[in-house]
């Protein structure tokens, strides 16, 4: 199909809407989507199977704008190509995702065109990007999900799933580390379906990459395995056609195409950092526009003929594609109508029916078993149940035990893609981004490391929370508990850096019955990621005879034993393997002083934060303000809990590298200590109501 | 040199060394080591400059150990070596650094030898490494900074620092991203002081890298511009000093050394999973004994020669070079007494004599300027009175106005050594630990991002703080000031998670006179890193004839304008941006209401906490618990200076994008929203007081 003058209209008439959009905000980046706006056209006019009628079609091919600075161009593409809206709920609504209205309020409060592409926010975004790199890793994700699903549900008479993953990079996004991983992680995998377009135009904030990014990028590529094309000129329509083609007759390696491109072209700031990050100016998009042949005094200028041309390409392509899938599909439910209700399921990200069966018991014992332990356990018999969990470790799956161990459970390699265990390697920060991938494309992943190296995945770990899709973080070696290998290894902070963000549900459980309770709750989340916090060490599983049930956890924080009067001089408040430090405390202190002592375990503080201030003054009541809190980490954000006067046995330093045992006493951890704390605090408060 | 017998023996006994502090622990990690022995032996004895006499050489060529958790291996090797301990404040002392007692302590508490290399709490160690990819990524500072050091400081006649940096990394560090952005990093900057080693046994702890690792490594570094060489076995120490030839004869580009080993060399385990982490067992540490030749019954085994053949080798070497170095040093101070007293100071972390005079004074200012403004004059100013500090941007430098923009300072490139602003590219990871690695050798060091990116670099920003070491991280665009990128561009987690790292100070200032006196504090620092926190839109630089000096941001937090009364009704507490909003909202409070407000400062939380009782109850009196905490940042940790019954006007999402004043006003960050909560504070407080 050789380039047509409409080509070339379309091509020009999204530079033209991007150029605008900035210039009418007075904040955005020109430059990139002028560049490369020819390849971005061709991607979608002419290959993208996606149908602007349904944007959530499962089968559609996905495209992520991994360099989300450009976002003009993709909301011009959503716009042009008539992008339906969807809700909340999966249901595609009758409005269009974009108006040109929306364009032209890009950048601004409520916009559906906010500055870099929100997932959720705006339909037809399939990832949110922006910090450099993740566009690229979460698509690796994506493309290992589709082959998985392909794996899984397709038939020899049927192929429901065959999508392919494309992603838009520039010279920033490869130079990311986490880009580095994903692409090593691709080319192992042999991931076919997946597509990486390298805008290179040599460009970056500080100027050419020749003062710091003199690599050999397409070489990299090929050392991980990769299919690597060029295309020397991004405006030869044609010859990025052949690139795409090249793409789709690879069936063996993830293909990159580096595309040579200018930033700004057509502007008077043409290959100039100032074309990254500045609108152009009146006068400079004036110039442009006349470089375009696009008429100067019109602002947001839609050509006639140019949106039927776009209904005429993907439009048509797409609305073919997707109404012939609906109906083999219909065919599918006859002859498979199992799988085709998970495929429905996971669509809509239900569970199965009677899910909550698989959850085990843990009878009470004293010795116990690591929450870690607990943890595999239950996953174990969850991922029965559960056909779309799955996941893996980045190199600790026998630390972290999170291997599926069950018959045909599985490793997802190329010669085995229905597997369940993905071994992501030392990648932690692909490794939660491709995690996202695959909880876009709706499965339900779960990952798993040190928490200590949480910090390694942190930026990704946000990006789930900020897109509100349901991975699970699986973080074990929690604390000090760690023992030998040291403060490089012993987590301190990470717990607070992970409370503090917004929409992340952090689980610290106390034994196996708040395991079980937390993978309840988790289990059924929908639009929140979560991270799971659990023991190396062996823990003791409570008797929920003496104790309160577990199940209140599902609302973050419970009295686990109460003062025997049931009105206590003193609340001991912990997490995790601290909850059995604080019932012993409490022992102590009734046995030693005949001070009263409640114990509340906190495995979620956001969930607690969430309930009624009635149940919250209940748990903690204001009056009681002898308040200790327990906790093997940073003692920063406890004073929420415990009050002005209250006080935090927590780590002021990085740890040691010593047996537990040694730790525990070295850094107080101990009933004696605990007590201690409380007993002073009940003296002071009673010398307070004395006086 | 042709392999001895006694080559043989030294490396026998440094495997038969590791294993034995593992088994003794029993704990550790016995394989790595006992594969790579005879590679880390060969570069001690015979090729690293060194001397074990005087660990603190300036001129010595860097080992880092980047699979940190064969900490045994150096530990054996500082042993034998008989390498000398330092104190803290840089002399060298009499005893050694490790001696047999400390191995046989290895991973107890307070032990010389705990379970990875720790910086500054054992001599000999030249970076902390553990967490897999910072080793690497660390040596490529060290190797920047010594050409920095070599071009300012040699002449012709003089060569005072040409040191090589090694480090040794196993397939973890080769998988993590931060490692290959510094691999790119160091190929671009053609670093041939650096030589990689990679200790290639194919195994990591999921098992064999074929499930998940099949790039091609040395091709890609390749790419990367290395030299890449590659050694068929471990255990051929001629072909093993072939390959330090070839780094030693490279002069263009970095090398790295392809080593293909076996993991648990020797013992029953070896080429397994189950030789990483776990000792070998008694029967196992017999059988391998056996397999070296040596005495099976024997632990901690130094066989007769074997000490004094290292004294023989890296010994004499070392010493040779020393003290050679020290006489032409002598000549050299005569030759260059000004350059010869700054080395000087730089081994000591010390300022130059009057560089406080550096400092600039911005006149009061109700326009002002952004604190990234404030903050790059004062780093241009303070950088010309300290020729050694010298840093860059991770491809903002233009937006976080770091750039030294006075005469000679110059582009740090292959072709310009002498130049102090570094071009690290869109790679944060590695600008921090870059910047760590130029710290360990002791020039001051600092890098600039966006704060949200702050995240990319976590775990390197806490080594910097666990080594406790004086990098300057840089972060600008602090808060939703940033405006219209939105959510993926607004920190909002960002400064509790860096405040609840311990020993990094974080510092937020409020005006141009606030930044004045961050540097002074910064610039004084020696054994702590800092983060600055810094707005991206203008400030007022306030009046202080009219409010209290800046020179309360040593102290973390101070009384910035009072209520008239001096015992006011409610304390305003703000950071950065927010204190202006705090100073607004006092004015109201007085005018409407007669309400008398302090406003409390805090740029700095620990250096407040730091503070004597006294002093904080000065700022902060008790009685006055009517507390408004205002902060453009999750509200996470404000608790602990509101109290109970205080308030915090802070974000509970991710942003918007949006320009500033609509973000504001949406969010609550006005005056009127301000007073009205301190409103309902002082009402509450009254109606309690009159109840």
């Amino acid at each position: 199909m050789p380039t047509t003058e409409l080509d070339t209209l379309a091509v020009n008439t999204i530079r033209g809407l991007c150029m605008d959009a900035v210039q009418q905000a007075e904040s955005g980046h020109p430059g990139t989507p002028m560049g490369i706006a020819p390849v971005a056209y061709t991607l979608w006019q002419k290959f993208l199977r996606f149908d602007p009628q349904d944007p959530i079609w499962p089968n559609r091919d996905r495209f992520v704008l991994s360099e989300g600075h450009a976002s003009t161009l993709l909301w011009s593409l959503l716009h042009l190509t008539g992008v339906r809206a969807v809700d909340p709920d999966y249901e595609v609504l009758g409005r269009q995702s974009v108006t040109l209205d929306d364009l032209k309020t890009f950048r601004q409060l409520d916009s559906r065109c906010p500055g870099h592409p929100e997932y959720r926010w705006t339909s037809g975004v399939e990832t949110t990007t922006g910090p450099l790199g993740q566009g690229v890793a979460t698509s690796v994700g994506m493309a290992m999900a589709g082959r998985w699903l392909a794996a899984r549900y397709n038939r020899d008479d049927f192929r429901v799933f065959d999508f392919d993953v494309y992603a838009l990079a520039g010279d920033g996004c490869m130079m990311e580390g986490i880009a580095s991983e994903a692409a090593s992680l691709a080319g192992h995998q042999q991931l076919s379906n997946l597509c990486w377009i390298y805008d290179s135009n040599r460009i970056t904030i500080e100027g050419h990459t020749d003062i710091t990014f003199t690599e050999d990028v397409a070489a990299r590529f090929l050392a991980y395995g990769w299919n690597v094309t060029t295309v020397a000129d991004a405006n030869d329509l044609d010859a990025v056609a052949r690139a795409f083609h090249t793409f789709k007759a690879e069936t063996e390696r993830p293909t990159l195409i580096v595309v040579h491109s200018h930033i700004g072209y057509g502007s008077p700031v043409e290959d100039s950092p100032k074309a990254h990050g500045s609108p152009l100016g009146e006068d400079g998009v004036r110039t442009a526009k006349r470089f375009f042949g696009l008429p100067e005094d019109e602002q947001f200028y839609v050509p006639a003929g140019v949106r039927d041309w776009f209904e005429q390409g993907i439009g048509a392509r797409g609305a073919g594609l997707r109404t012939a899938w609906e109906n083999f599909f219909t065919s599918y439910r006859a002859s498979y109508p199992e799988l085709a209700d998970e495929i429905e399921r996971i669509q809509r990200r239900k569970l199965p029916d009677g899910w909550e069966a698989a959850l085990p018991d843990f009878p009470a014992d004293p010795k116990g078993l690591a929450t870690r332990d607990s943890s595999g356990k239950v996953l174990n018999s969850l991922a029965q149940r559960l056909p779309w969990l799955m996941g893996g470790s980045a190199d600790l799956a026998p630390s972290t035990k999170t291997l599926l161990e069950f018959e045909g459970a599985g490793s997802f390699q190329p010669g085995s893609p229905a597997g369940r265990n993905l071994h992501l390697g030392v990648r932690e920060h692909a490794s939660a981004a491709v995690s996202n991938g695959m909880a876009l494309v709706k499965v339900r992943p779960y990952w798993s490391g040190f928490l200590i190296f949480s910090d390694y995945a942190k930026a990704a770990i946000r990006l789930s929370a900020l897109m509100e899709i349901p991975v699970v973080h699986i973080f074990t070696h929690d604390s000090i508990g760690v023992g030998e290998d040291g403060p490089t290894h012993q987590p301190v902070e990470q717990l607070a850096g992970l409370r503090a963000m917004p929409g992340l549900l952090v689980f610290r459980p106390a034994d196996a019955g708040e395991v079980v309770e937390t993978w309840r709750v988790v289990a059924g989340l929908r639009h929140e990621p979560a991270a799971l916090v659990l023991s190396r060490q062996n823990l003791p599983t409570l008797d929920r005879s003496r104790f309160a049930g577990a199940a209140g956890v599902a609302r973050g924080a419970y009295v686990l034993a109460d003062a025997p009067s049931g009105e206590p001089d003193v609340i001991l408040l912990a997490t995790g393997s601290e909850v059995h430090l604080a019932l012993s405390a409490r022992e102590e202190l009734a046995a030693a002083d005949g001070i009263g002592a409640r114990v509340v375990s906190m495995p979620c503080w956001e969930l607690f934060d969430r309930q009624p201030q009635e149940y919250r003054d209940e748990v903690l009541p204001p009056a009681v303000t002898a308040r200790v809190g327990i906790e093997q980490a940073s003692t920063f954000g406890w004073d929420r809990y415990v009050g002005s006067g209250g006080a935090v046995v927590g780590m002021h330093t990085y740890g040691a590298s010593a047996p537990l045992k040694q730790l525990l006493h070295h850094f107080g951890f101990t009933p004696e200590r605990v007590a201690q704390r409380a007993r002073e605090l009940v003296g002071a408060r009673q010398r307070e109501a004395g006086a």
